[in-house]
This record gives structure tokens, sequence and C-alpha cells, in this order.
């Protein structure tokens, strides 16, 4: 069996090495366009800073380690640039000697990636994007002149990790966001600390903007305002390679990226398609999706390598589990955000928490803010979203194996999570998280989010704020009377004429409260994760609407 | 309704709160025979060592504040000592000042914990355990000479969090234990590591023995040997207290733990019982078990509270999920061990893997020790344990997870956890994990066990150790013929003519050899974890022989 791979970083790799482990005997050919293969893409923004000092470790494996190992033959620096299906053969470019050849295959499997959506106008400053080991070639020597000005296009997982390290090595950082925030995949309210965090390290955040040309040294936004740049990083998002798909006449999904099965088969049966290039089933929604991650790539990749080896398999659904650590503070998701699920008219309840990391009386803890998206007819999991310095990938790796599994979010509650007070907690963040769930979706205490406040107070509602009265002292929410937890039984009397919205700093007084004057007849509700995510949404808000006048002078 | 709750720190406290939460106007009464209440019994550990400074930090709650905030009725130093179930009244004996007095319930909450196993002769040498506040002061006051002799009894979870915390005081340790290995929810091979680490940092590990009995200032041991001490840590487990439950009739299970249903209520349906005195469903074994844990001793007595309100609930079986740190390495475990299971006579298959905690080439990855139990047949999940000095607790709380979701083994391998290279690798560790268990049940790479290679290799078997003549040099399984795996399709004709066993360092090489040599019309089995779970179970062998001598020396 003649296999040929065109691709050979994450999918196309995982193919190959898998299906020589399954097929001693099989000819495997790998087309590499670039002049590396299996180079470890994650970890170029950490080269550019210099946290990985040794650029030799970003390249985990070359040409002849493959075939002495696996007896592959890759190629590098060969570009397929066209499928004859009915002949089951390829066109192969070498792009160093621009020689042309043709290679035939029994199953062909495509691990294209993805492309950088480039800011339109390219220019005179130097514009790269950071996916390739010459891309963090070129920033990394651009940064040898301290100081230098860099103009930073997209604040998503990798914008923000080159924004990180670019500021480690002295640069000056302009951070551009066409959206209202930073992390899109986040809702406003749980970015709003990365937010501040990168302010914090002095980055000139610029929300609502592009660059809407060059001229000479200077950016010129779409809002008017212009900024002096020897560099631009593109991390404005990917879009998927189909080039060659489309050429080939294989079907392309709703989504731009290539199709396939659940087995990764393309429209044609003897071509495969694993990694960036293409588009996924989506767990949470059930339609197709993008879903751009190295660790789908992988599987995939390997999973195909079994199929074509006789062995049925089939892609779990994903869950787009992500993770990104800026300037110390981690933000992790996984599943649908609130936007989303606004956008898309579904419906759901949202629960925030703010537990320690770890068991309080223990030194170092660091709060947690914890997010979870539910579906209040049958509590499916439908998203979660944690921001944290301290055991954040624990805690959105467990929600995103319950949602994999199928559990209940109240069934959070019940997980028995390992406990040791450096670790976590008797009650795990995850167990509070499942059950402020069942909570409110029981409707033991029912909840508002921070941003429905707003038009419950206008609906006549009083805001009581139950924490202290040095907590209140300290900064309130505009209108509120305090009314410390403690003093709340024997003053519910003057409180429960009129119907209230309860609040404390992070939502667990507040719940308490709402038992309370539930239970004495009261008309109660609680603002959700309390002052805490009520503050960290009003932080966002204000961005948005800078990011508003942006967008309207841009218009203007 | 009057609710008592007898027993005021973990189970019954969580009770106590949630029952006020969900019924505003019940009338609860908490006895408590210690001094404190709702104390954190798993920092003790780290008072004594100095990490938690703060003695008070370790008092969470007080009477006063319980009344403030919950309306509780928190009697401590208050006895129960009898319970008249017909009359639904408990007598109680206020401890400081000898009165005696009776309250009448409508529910009765048993949270009565465990008791130290005590060694059995008391002693001129101070004992104590280490599971309260009064255990606690008197270990810290003891250790303010330096250079303290002391005698830790028990090399669990507690024990073994004692003689860390004893060493950062200065004390001499010796640490007595009466099995073969350290920390028994382990296996052997998966101890080893942290018998290493006790032994390197000064500890006088003794296996197999325990104190026969105490003349003047020495310890004299069951083998023979004695011990200066001037004073001795009681850990050697709890069972759980019961003489109360007992004493007023109630059912007491097989394990010798308070029986209870699924809702918690005892064998008299007013009276419930949560925490270590109660005896839980082992989801694994499917009965009933003995699981002191604070976790399920707070989720319980929540459970139990909400069933009082007319809340239908049960508990979930539990899976033993734990984790302890010692000297910076972290163990963990979570449902049973191979011992359990070959005591049990159940069949199961093992995987032995050693991935990083996170990606390679971002700088401080440290390997992990993971070993994955499930059942054939069905691929059932039956425990795992993880070593390592990072990234532990997560892993441990993912496959809790899955096991508590009914997820099979090879589902492992499609999780889609987070992954940034600070974090994880595309191929998490237990991704890795769901791998090897695939190839190892689907038959793709048969292995056997460290402990059956010497029966392999009598049988007939050639041992070919895979790793690089370096590797090999620097130390090497008895009988075993280096062939590197890249040389091996060279060189396969030359080792196919007998059975086969092959090796690498930790597995994979050694799975890739198979695979190749199997191709090849080899008859070929891998080690399972390769070199390093072959040597860290020689490691214990040698212990267990150690504690076999001091057995053998004890009768004679």
């Amino acid at each position: 069996m003649k296999v040929v791979i065109v691709g050979g970083v994450a999918g196309g790799m995982s193919a190959a090495t898998r299906l020589r482990r399954l097929d001693e005997s099989a000819d495997i050919v790998v087309f590499e366009r670039g002049p590396e293969v299996s180079y470890a893409n994650c970890g170029l923004p950490y080269y550019i800073g210099g946290t990985i000092a040794d650029r030799s470790s970003l390249l985990l494996q070359t040409p002849a380690s493959l075939h002495r190992r696996f007896r592959l033959d890759v190629r590098v620096q060969h570009e397929v640039t066209a499928i004859d299906r009915a002949a089951k053969r390829v066109e192969v470019t070498d792009l160093t000697s621009g020689v042309r050849t043709t290679a035939t295959y029994d199953k062909l499997i495509l691990a294209p990636g993805a492309t950088p959506r480039r800011p339109e106008p390219l220019s005179a400053i130097p514009t790269v994007s950071l996916r390739t080991v010459a891309d963090a070639d070129f920033i990394h020597a651009a940064l040898d002149q301290p100081g230098a000005r860099v103009i930073v296009v997209g604040a998503g997982y990798t914008g923000l990790e080159a924004v990180e390290n670019l500021v480690a090595r002295g640069a000056h950082v302009a951070l551009l966001q066409r959206g209202a925030q930073l992390l899109s995949p986040l809702d406003p309210e749980m970015a709003a600390p990365i937010t501040e965090a990168v302010r914090s390290h002095g980055v000139d955040v610029r929300l609502g903007v592009t660059i809407d040309r060059v001229e000479g040294a200077r950016a010129i936004l779409s809002d008017g305002d212009s900024i002096r740049a020897e560099l631009i990083v593109d991390a404005a998002g990917v879009v998927p390679e189909t080039a060659l798909a489309r050429r080939a006449g294989l079907r392309i999904g709703r989504t731009e990226g290539i199709w396939v099965d659940a087995s990764h088969r393309t429209s044609d049966p003897d071509v495969f398609a694993v990694g960036d290039g293409v588009e996924k089933s989506d767990l949470i929604g059930g339609d197709a999706a993008l879903v751009a991650m190295a660790g789908l790539a992988n599987r995939h990749g390997r999973m195909v390598a079994d199929v074509i080896a006789g062995r049925a398999d089939a892609a779990r659904p994903a869950v787009a589990t992500g993770i990104v650590s800026v300037f110390g503070i981690a933000a992790a998701k996984v599943g649908w955000s609130e936007k989303q699920l606004q956008a898309a008219g579904q419906a759901y309840y949202a629960v925030h928490v703010h537990p320690g990391s770890h068991a309080g009386y223990y030194p170092g803890a660091q709060a947690l803010a914890m997010k979870l998206l539910a579906d209040p007819a049958f509590d499916r999991i439908l998203g979660a979203q944690i921001v944290g310095r301290q055991g954040v990938d624990k805690r959105i790796d467990v929600i995103a194996t319950a949602i994999q599994a199928g559990l209940p979010a109240a069934e959070l509650a019940h997980l028995e999570l390992a406990y040791a007070p450096q670790f976590g907690s008797a009650k795990d963040p995850v167990n509070i998280l499942g059950y402020v769930a069942e909570n409110t979706r029981a409707g033991i205490t029912p909840t508002i989010q921070w941003h429905e406040l707003e038009e419950t107070q206008a609906a006549g509602a009083t805001l009581i704020d139950v924490r202290t009265a040095g907590e209140f002292a300290a900064g309130a929410i505009p209108g509120a009377i305090n009314v410390p937890l403690d003093e709340l039984r024997d003053r519910a009397s003057e409180l429960l004429r009129e119907p209230l919205i309860v609040h404390c700093q992070v939502g667990l007084r507040g719940h308490l409260a709402t038992r309370i004057l539930t239970q004495l007849g009261g008309d109660v509700v609680n603002l959700d994760g309390g002052y805490r995510t009520w503050s960290a949404g009003m932080r966002s808000r204000l961005d948005a609407d800078d990011a508003d006048r942006s967008v309207r002078a841009a218009a203007a």
C-alpha cells in the first residue's frame, strides 16, 4: 500500500508514524512545503521571548530521524500542487530546484493546516505571522535592537502569547483587536483580568481597530490614530488552507474548511484530511465548526492511520478546550461562551464562582474566577471559562472531561477529586461550581447576571449589599444599601416590603442572604458572582464603549 | 423540626449549614465532644511543620460565628453518650462541668468520625495521633527542643505528611510500617520513588515492623531492634467510631462502619450518619468499603441535609481519590490497585507510562510515572496511580472524573484537554495512557509486567534492550541483549528465531520494536513501562524482602 501525506507537522506526522506502527510494509511518503517537519509551533512565542533558549528544541524530528526510526520518506520544501483523483496521483514541485514530479497513492492524507488571515494592506513595515520557525526566526532577529516598536494584530491565544514574549524581550508593544475585548473565546467579564494584566505591563491596547494602511514607518489605524512600528506581528486568526483541495474538486464545508466524515474521509473515499484545514464536528452545537487545535490535529492524524490500516474509528466531536497564560494569569475555556449561546438564541443558565485554588488555610491559594454555562432543561454543560494564577488548567480539564462524558452540571458537585491542602479543598472549586449550578437551576437561589442588574433595578428592585461595612466602604455598586449578612435576620422586616436583589463579594454570602430572606417571605434574587463579577463586567463594558467609539470614528 | 447533629467537624458541620440554608426555621443543635468545631484537620501536619504559621487559620469557625451566621446551637465539649431511639432523645454530658442533660430530635445525624487504631502498648514515650488540634499542639510543642527523636508509626497519607513536617522542624524521624511498602494504597513499584525520597531526607525507614513494647525511652520493635525516641506519632490508620451507634442498636456493616443506605439513612429511618464512621459504597467493587476522606464527609453531610429537607438525593459510589505530597513528590491514586485486583481474583490489564508533565520543548517538564488498571472485557477503568513532581493532581482528577462518568480506558485517548506548552502536550499524559491502554487491550502490542519478567525469561524468551548503547551501559536488566531500535530492522533476522521480550527506558521504543518485530514474523512482547518501571519494581522487591526478614525475625 502506498500512502501519500501532504503536510508534515502535527496531523500529517501523527498519521505517518502511527501508520508505520500498524503497517511495517506500507510505502509512506510525506511532502512538506516548508523547510521543517514536526516542529513545535506552540513553542514559537516562547522561543521569541527567550523562555525556550535553544532553537533546536523546537525541531522535534528531521527527515533523517524519521527515516531511521519509521522508514518514512519525508521530503521537505516539496509542494503538492495538484491531485489527479482519477489517476490517484499528485503533482509535486521541489521548491529548491523547481523540478516537478508526480507520485501515485492508494490513500492520500491532506494535512495542509491553516493560513494567516493577513491584515489586508501589506506594507513598508515588515509584517509576519507566527506559524513557522522562519516566522519566529524573523521576529527573534528583529528584537535584537532594544526597544523595538511592535504592533501585534489580534488578541487571541497566539496574539497574547506573542505580546507577553515581545514584552519579555523589551519591545514596546501595541496590541490591536478588531473586536470589543481581548481573548474573544471568553465572555467579556472573564477576559477583563487579562486585559488589565496586559495593560499593566505597559502594552498599548487598542480595541475596535484594525490597520487601515501603512504610511512610511507608521501604521494608520481604522479610527484615524497612527502608531510607529518597526514590525507588525499578524495574529489576527487563521483560515483553513483549502486551495489544493478545492482545485481537486473535494467538497468544502459550510465553514470553509475541508469537509470530512466522522472518520475524516473527504468526499473522495481514498482521500483523508486532518488538522486546521478541516472542519470538525462541534459537540455543543452539533454542527460543523472550525477548531484549530494542535491536539485535535494529532489525534485525528493518528485516527486516520487506524482507519487506513483497517481499524474502524471515528473522531469524537470537538469541545474546543483551550488555555493561554499571559503575565502569570491563565485563562481557559471549553465549549461555548455566553455570547455564542445568546447569538444562537440558545436557552442557558450561567454561574460565576470565585473559590480559592486550594484550601484557604494553606498558604499561597489564589482566587479562581470560574464560569459555567448549562442548559436549563437537561442540565447539559454547554461551556466553562476559568481565569486565575493557579489550578486553572486542572479545573478546565476536569470540566472538559465531564462535558465529553456527558455529565450534567449538577454532577460536578459529586466528583471525587484529589484533596490535600496544597492541591484543592474538601469541596473542590469544580464541586462548588456544581453546587451553585444546582442551587441556581433548582431555583433554591434565583440569580441575575451582572448585565441584568441595571434593568432589574430599573424595574423597581432594591439592591442590598450584604458584605461588611468595611467592604462596602471600599467600593460599592451605585444604589446599593449595605446590610451585613449577620444583621440580616434582625433587619429583615424593614427590607421585605419590595423586590430585592442581594449581593456580596463573590456570591456565597448573597446566596445565604437570598435563602434567609426568601424563607422570611421576600421576593429575592442573588447577583451571580457578586461584586467581583459585576465589577469585571463593568470594566469590560468600558472597553466595549471604547471599541465602539473607535468603530464609529472609523465609519465617520 | 428539631435536628440534632453529633460531631461538628467535616460531615456534621456541612449538614448543619446546608440544612439552615434550606430551612430557616429548623432547630439545629450540634454536639461536639472536642473543644473545636469545623477545624482544618488536613492542615494539622503543616501547622506542625510551620508551613501554616498561624494556628488560628486552622480554626475555620467557632460556635459564636456559627450562631451569628447560621443560627446554629453548637455545643463543644459535649459528648452524646446514648440514643433513646424510641423516645427520639439523646443523652448528653457536658465534659467541662460533668452535667448530664437530654435533647430530643425529629432527625438525628451521626458524624462521629474515626478513631486511631493505636499501637497496642501505650508507653512511657508520649504517643499521640494526628487527628485533632490538641494532637497538633502537643507535637508542635514537643519539637521545640531541636533534634527531637520521633517515631512515626504508619506510612499512609497522614504518616507521610507527618514525616515531612517533622523533618522540616529538625526532628530525627524513624518511620515504621507494618507492611512491605510505604503508601499501601499504591502498588509497590509506584510507591518506590516515595520511599527513596523519604530515605534521602534522612528518615530511618523500617518495613515489616511494629512497636512491640516500650522500655524506658526506647521502643522495642517486633523484629528485636530498638529505637530511642521522645515522641511516637501514631498514624497507623483509623477505625470507624461506632460505639454510640452500636449501643443504640443501629446496624453496623460488614466493614465495621455504621451501615447506611444510599441516602445515608441508618437502619433507623430518623437517624442518618456521615463521614469516616460510616461505610460507603465502592464504585469499583460494588461492595461496601471504608473510605475515610474529608471530601466524602462534607459531600454526604450536605446531601443528608437535602434529604431531611425533603429533596431526594443519593450518595454517588466512592472511588477513593487520594493524593499526598512528600518532599516535593506527589503521589495520587483512584480506584483499586493491582494488589487489590489480584487479591480479589479480578481480571485486569495494567499499563505504565512515563510522559513529561508538559511539552518537552518548554523548560521545566518533569517525568510522571502513571499506571492504569482496566478490565479487559469491557475496558472499564478500575484504578490509576500517578507519581511525580508536577501535574499529578490534574491527571488523577481527570481520570477520577472519567471513572465516575463511566468512560472506558481507551476513551482517555480522545479527551480534549487544555494544551499550551506550560500545561501539557498536544497529546496529554492522560491521552497517552489511553493510547497505550488501547494498544495493550487490542493486542497491537502485547505486554508483560515487571513482575512477570523473570518467569517469561525462564520460559525461554530472549530479552532485547532496544535503548542506545549508552543507555545500556548505564544500567541494564540481567540477561538483556542490546539492539538499539534504529538498528532493529537490519538485525531482525538474527533475532526472530525465538520468543522475544523487548524493552526500552519507558515503554515507547519497546512498543515500536514490538510492532516492527511482530510484523516481521516475531513472537514478541513489550516490557510494560520499560526499564524505569522494572527498576522501581526491583527496588520495591528489595524492600519487600527486607520487610519479610523483619517479619520472620519477629516470629522467631
